[in-house]
């Protein structure tokens, strides 16, 4: 393949992408006027990836990680949010995603395809260092999104503390040091009343 | 300053930023809803970075490139978005960014403020080859999406063609390859009357 058929697939692409930007997650922005798309989400994580590589429990490839968390949430365009408390939708959502990852990741040029899709399973299984930090990264973002509007989505959904520690407590594996951080605004969420300490 | 006092200062940061899903501008998404945000806008790039890296004009670092992208727009929080055409608003541009630079990289710890800063600086003077690049793509992904949305954008601000090639031709230094592709969605745009060929 010439350079200018290589082209011409990744701007196919990347026109394909810009649906992005209209996934609506579950999470408000901070100042609690809107929820939050995935493009912007990824943006975010991406910067917290950058500036938080010194705190992962290893040593991690930051453009791998950042590529990562770029491309995480690609598969949502087909298969759509699936909001992290939703049992219901977890079971549907692993062959949801594969069919959207045959599809859009191969309208780019095959190396490329291949190369993407490699990053997304590895992002998906959780096993390398990168995979658990950008994994950590993806589970604490919407957790200060919570706190800094009141839990709103957390109080929409009904969510517990006990739900939120056994979602995200896997952020240890990925950075100790923010899990720990995570703790906190956990336990200070359930004193200021943003969050129930159980069921109710 | 240990491991404490950094991520406290870090997550200031990453808070502060969200600010940028907030910031629109002219461009409107491909599916023509919309206005598209600093945010969203940024994470595009970053994947164009990744994606488009192979017809850059020289070699260049990934990761750095990717990092200029993410943060390019964060002055805007203070600064506002100024409309790449806004011949008035781009005489105080400078100054207002300079500003918003001092201070909300300054947020971070200081080193980390420091390496922030100069990625901005960097990108801003566009001598580098990973600078020339990163502003290839911001000067493309406007243009892919008038070109989505029959112009909406340039025919709201009578925008003509001669002014899209002079602020734009610079796309050349960064990938000769994008300006050929550049070139030739001008051409299609004036053809199809998204975009007028002089000024009326």
């Amino acid at each position: 393949m010439d350079c200018s058929d290589s082209l011409a697939k990744q701007i196919e692409f990347i026109r394909e992408i810009d649906k992005l930007k209209q996934v609506f997650r579950q999470t408000y922005l901070m100042d609690d006027t809107r929820k939050e798309n995935d493009a912007e989400h990824s943006w975010h994580l991406a910067m917290m990836i950058i500036l938080l590589a010194e705190h992962a429990a290893d040593d991690i490839d930051v453009l791998r990680a950042v590529k990562m968390v770029l491309i995480h949430d690609i598969v949502e365009i087909d298969a759509g949010d699936t909001f992290c408390y939703d049992t219901e939708g977890y079971k549907t959502k692993a062959a949801r995603e594969q069919a959207a990852a045959d599809r859009i990741f191969n309208i780019l040029p095959a190396g490329q395809a291949q190369e993407i899709r490699a990053l997304w399973d590895e992002f998906e299984a959780r096993q390398t260092p990168e995979a658990k930090f950008a994994a950590a990264v993806d589970r604490l973002q919407p957790i200060m999104h919570n706190f800094a509007t009141a839990g709103r989505a957390w109080r929409e959904h009904g969510i517990t503390a006990d739900q939120v520690i056994s979602r995200n407590k896997h952020i240890a594996d990925g950075s100790p040091a923010l899990w720990q951080f995570t703790e906190q605004l956990i336990t200070t969420a359930v004193e200021k009343g943003y969050l129930s300490a159980k069921e109710d």
